[in-house]
């Protein structure tokens, strides 16, 4: 039998049925899932997260710390409120303190820019209810009203935007941990939707309407089902006649039993990573700061992944036909944390070379190298001289043998058949084509010409001098683009 | 022709047609404005009003700094933020300074007993949307969230009533300044309700539902129609099915056009004292301090009443059928000043001997005498020895002459046909009692009789030597009681 | 033998040799004691004392705030702190709220003038070392550094001084709870001076040498001797070279055991008022709010001094040869409460009408009437018409009687060996003059003639009709003026 | 001539005659200048120098905050705090939000251990004035006081002597900038001293008596000269009598004029490092944010020093007879952000390979290879084997040529009639060795042994495989090691 993937810029698309144009989504999830996927997010690759807020203020243990501290009671954070505030002190106090004074939404948007990401999600509304927007549904509990007083999402869209090749998103928490409406709902088992007609679908549809997201990033939604949320007429809503139907992605986070099951990509849950190729388009949400989303100070360098580390999650993640969403968490002046900037600069210049491995890039055959390890795999291909190209991102160098082999490579081929191209193994080819077609390359040294042999599918390289490679200020992980034509 | 008053407890109820229990109240100010007064009210006279809220933190300028400051733009205000706070700083801010630490509703309660006062009406929320009970409504935004941390209505209605001859009031306000929802339904110019709908009318039932006020005290009406507010139908539910549709009492303060013209009592404007006899139940609503209901800082003595307004103020009003809603503005802090305990204290005092001219008392036929200035009536039956009394309330000492003319005292009489008792002119009268039934004396002092006598109308009475109302503390008003017995 | 009293406005100094203008006081009690009374003390009688500082943000329990709280521990400080503040609040942080934007010196100097007082004395530094001056000698801890960014005396002094008739003088707290140089001297059983030489000492000389006072009020003093604090060598520069020699005035605590022993008057404890007449020049510093000197806001009216207490505490202290210092604290925001006004106004009304007999007099033989309670004497000579006065000022008006005793006012008389005015028992005098000399009169109703007879010593008065006093406003306390003429 | 360098532990002793123990130091800088620099600060090298205080606070601009926007009133200062804060603010106010919260004595200590810095130095008292321990002359203006009520150098100075191998040291401002007492001084034109006696004298000795420092770090001298310090007298006091005088060190910031010329190490101006050797042994204090000594929020990545940047500066410091002072800015939590850590932590890993060639060494007779740029030279003896070494560190990687040339290595020799060991040209040395004596090789890889070759005075040196380096972590510069035996 042959075992096969399907090779194309419309890898996802062209094994379900896409929807006509005119047609319409009906309010169920069996007709919302039909939507295709707005092409511009799969290419993308790389998004950066922000979590923004009055948790900023106390910037201690997590944006969780108003549920940690007042419902959960853990023990250090009763003591720290205790140690260092009046007993009456109110979560809404912190607000007057989250000043942003030092908030520059055009240095953010350079910086985000220079990381390589392609596209920006902020927090809206986290579980505090707090909205970064003059929300007309939440008085005196915005950052218009209390605490900046700008509309924060207003300087960042704009900033973002101007930058041209970013996209701006909005993440969105349904619920709120203290909102009384809410609360009452729950009390009566989500049988009346008080908090949903009142609070909670105004302020989505404002945010839709007046900032023309790009993604809306669903979360909060675990505590009820998707039909106390009335989350399908919502999206139909999105799909249908929102001002943002052509370019709106939305995730899976919209009442219990969605993750991982409905959206235009799967977040499942927080740093979601599965190792391997999933067929329905993920993203993986991740921290720099690996035990928070929202800003500490109280955090240590060991806290933090290293550049090779957050190099190495968007490589396993694109890999397996994921996004990656990295996450950073602002200072309450405004600023971003220089260990922060070092990572995503640091990314930046690796994308700066290796990006052609990642951006528009598609999931190939395998992802990661069963002989050698630390490698992954991505493709594309390019039509402009008819040639398909494997990437082989390695990231651990091979210090002692200086040599690598990759396994299988040698059967690139194409399916007459469908005229569509596929990498498989030899048996299953129909047309094979020579070595002669064939390059192989260290991206960033393209004119140091590899030594490279196949032995059967096994691809032998020997590396090019180490230190002409730290002479190119490469680093982090190297790629290997193995390129055939013909195709 | 006849010119006559009734006289009786039901002054009112009688001359219009009572509603059957049973009938229902159709929302339309023509069947609400039947029901009767619950007999309470008229029976009270005096009220305490409190206005507390965010405003006693500036304590500056009045309760209205909030629109002073940042909608009209008043330049002390603006100077006074400017020199005083962070430019950014936003009123919300000073909630947080709310913290009313020294906040002792049992000794309010005993303040405002002790004051002669028979009810209390609180700002539940003034027009800044701050609630001082942990509206369900209004996150972040409440006494409950932010302040005091403490639910204020629940605390103070629970020490008022422990002191069984008070009522408890609420005030609330329909519209709030700043709140977006409210702001837009303007903009749409009423047409569309999502202010009334998604906020006001949600706490104005839960104020009622939860706390249960004898007084329901509208304000902030002004700006938009009845019909945009739902008053009728939110009055007819008040009257029909509420839980205190027996001793509910609401003003007229339900739209533009209401004022003066609908409600169980009319406020009309603010420290609205006509000065005449009145028609339908109304509220003289007024200040301590002359030019703020809030508390302010930048007082001085010279902006308070004294005693002796005060207690002419009461004695007015009552002559013209009003009740008196005498406000005090207690501190942040929780505190009610001396100043406002003195006077209250002073008119506690003078109403433990005088306060049966006020209390449960009608109008009579004249309100003020016309031939002796500063002199006020009112009248009561007192049907255990079948007397009829009439109160001359003295508001200025006769220090040069010793004597007083009142007019026309001479003609209490009876109407034979309909057995009910009035007082009118001698030609008006059918039934002439003697008068040998009639008996003169000064409230405080009845132990001393007083030389009196009858000049046709006019009661000419010489009174006590002025050392002896001095010695028992008699002092800013004097009560002349006229009894005639035989009715 | 002869029991008489000088009658003269010498009074005091003749009974004690005066100083040479030249001659130098040594710096020894012995010799400071010789210096006489600068004359405007004595004639000013009234003054009003300020506690104005850092303990009026807390505003709660007294100005020991700080002491009862950290040192004593009292529990309700301990417990108001840990409800209201962060565990960490320190004293210090209260500065910055001590914001005083309402101050204004002006009204202040005003309201002071109309009190009827004649001097004001400021906290220029109370026990927690805060001072209401840049001084040099205390950085970051003064009100130019931190709290309302003024000069406060600088700001007082001028306006009252401005206020023509109003001398100015500073309160200075020798020692300071918790300044580490004094607490370290302290343990060295203030064998050491480092406080006194680096701190208290310098501070000192800058009030005296920049702003001039009239008085200088210590406290502070009683934990340490006079030699620790080198009390007699100031107060030797003070009388010797100082600018202020001419005028200073400056009280009786320079060290434990001078209280009552030292200094040009005496204050010996708070609110002294022995009630009897004193020897030497005393004064009466009592606080209207009964229970602390700075502001409070847990204060209610039952705290207060009635205005009625007040006039007849001042009364009572000038019969005694004490002069009156009232205490005001006014507020954090730099406002004086009402009630303060009040009863400061209520004093200030009743002296515009008797201030005769209190401005410029002196005690006279007899202090209170041993016969008529309630009754107290004060006396003066007036040349132009060489007539001496005795004031009787009645505290409780005799409402029963409408007459009132005085006893024995018969002897009015002359010493003819000195040719000094005395007052004296009848076998003690050796000219006696007719009752034609004497004239008697009620102050305030000088055109209505009173009735009078001398009985032996028994002066007997019958009192005006009443009514025509409360028409002139006459209450509080009511002096009866005795002229007799040829003196 | 013979150019030579002793190379000896007593390198600078050697050349300056020893001060007998037991002879007292004059107060002249004559004979303070004799003191011989104790031992251990020489051969500790690298420091970390901390700036912690009130201006942690604002976090903006520099540590010269204060100055900056008030004195200075530089337009971005005062609109930061025209932005930010209300007109009246003053900075006092920053200290009560110095919470240091977060601050943990044994985690700094942990982490300046792990950096293998071997002493530290805290600012106890910067030019604001405000010190981090409860200093008897700065009542209300320290941290034990305000602030973090902690007292800071206790809490430091316990947890590094806990850590056996740290010195500590006190930096400490002579002057202030606001200070009332100086100020006036200056005025004075320094002929008065009352700042210096009343205020920084008795501070000075406090800090040596309480804390018993290894460094006292002078600074703020500048506008003065010593004598208004009375810097002699207090530096004799140190070295004859104080308690630390067998091991405290002191700069030469002591009044203008005596930077570079007194004191037992130069810090000449701040971030000086002057590139070619120094006979005085001299300090290089640098900050990690190469704009601030303080921790500012308005810093981004690009401020730093990188870690190559740093190890670089240590290097070039070492060879030149200094010390390296490194300065790190906490946050008013009292965390150290990452980025610094990290930089620490980067140094601390080089140290653990190359330490051999930092901590004891001394400078050789170059200090910087002529020929191959950016290599530079430290020296030691090791009597344990009678060989002398040559460290040469590189601070480039030679990757085009994976050789390096070192000139001139080739003349390691000994002074015969000294017996003193020393390094010169082949001409002035009387005692040749063969190459036979000599090896080479590179610290962390000593196993593998090196291609190397004299030529002359060049030693010619082929590198190892660079894989191999990297796969043993080496990074941001390489340190060979030259032995010569026989020494």
């Amino acid at each position: 039998m042959l075992r096969w993937l399907l090779l194309s810029a419309a890898f996802i698309c062209l094994i379900c049925p896409s929807k006509a144009a005119l047609e319409r989504y009906e309010p169920n999830w069996a007709s919302l899932d039909e939507r295709p996927l707005p092409s511009w997010y799969d290419e993308a690759k790389i998004g950066i997260f922000i979590h923004w807020g009055v948790y900023s203020v106390p910037s201690f243990g997590s944006e969780w710390f108003w549920e940690d501290w007042l419902n959960l009671r853990y023990p250090n954070y009763l003591s720290f409120m205790k140690n260092n505030y009046k007993p009456s002190f109110a979560y809404q106090e912190f607000a007057h303190e989250f000043t942003a004074e030092l908030f520059n939404a055009t240095k953010w948007a350079l910086l985000f820019r220079d990381s390589g990401a392609k596209y920006v999600v902020l927090t809206s509304k986290h579980h505090d209810g707090y909205t970064l927007w003059p929300s007309t549904s939440s008085f005196s509990w915005n950052s218009m009203d209390v605490g900046p007083k700008r509309d924060i999402i207003r300087e960042l869209s704009t900033a973002i935007r101007k930058e041209s090749s970013l996209k701006f998103g909005l993440y969105y928490s349904l619920f709120e941990w203290f909102n009384r409406l809410y609360i009452n709902d729950k009390l009566h088992l989500f049988l009346q939707q008080n908090y949903v007609e009142r609070k909670m679908r105004p302020e989505q549809m404002e945010l839709i309407n007046e900032y023309l997201p790009e993604i809306l990033w669903s979360d909060g939604d675990w505590e009820a089902p998707a039909k106390y949320w009335k989350a399908e007429e919502f999206i139909a809503w999105l799909y249908n006649d929102s001002p943002v139907r052509d370019t709106i992605v939305t995730n899976d986070r919209w009442g219990f039993g969605t993750a991982c099951h409905h959206g235009d990509f799967y977040n499942c849950q927080d740093r979601y990573n599965p190792g391997i190729l999933q067929p329905h388009k993920w993203e993986n949400a991740f921290t720099l700061d690996k035990s928070s989303w929202g800003q500490r100070f109280d955090v240590e360098l060991n806290d933090f992944m290293t550049s090779e580390e957050l190099i190495g999650e968007v490589v396993k993640t694109v890999s397996c036909n994921g996004n990656a969403l990295i996450n950073v968490g602002p200072t309450k002046y405004g600023t971003i944390l220089p260990i922060f900037e070092e990572r995503l600069r640091d990314m930046g210049k690796w994308l700066s070379v290796n990006g052609e491995a990642i951006y528009g890039s598609k999931p190939w055959i395998y992802q990661n190298d069963s002989v050698t390890p630390n490698v992954w795999y991505t493709q594309k291909l390019d039509p402009t001289n008819s040639s398909a190209i494997i990437y082989a991102i390695v990231l651990k160098y091979p210090y002692d043998t200086n040599e690598i082999d990759l396994y299988p490579i040698g059967n690139l081929s194409k399916d007459t058949k469908s005229n569509v191209i596929l990498f498989g193994y030899e048996d299953e080819i129909t047309t094979d084509m020579s070595v002669a077609d064939m390059s192989v390359s260290l991206v960033g040294m393209e004119s140091a010409q590899l030594d490279w042999s196949l032995n059967g599918n096994r691809l032998h390289i020997v590396l090019p001098p180490k230190n002409h490679i730290d002479k190119n200020g490469l680093k982090f992980a190297w790629t290997f683009k193995i390129t055939k034509k013909g195709f």
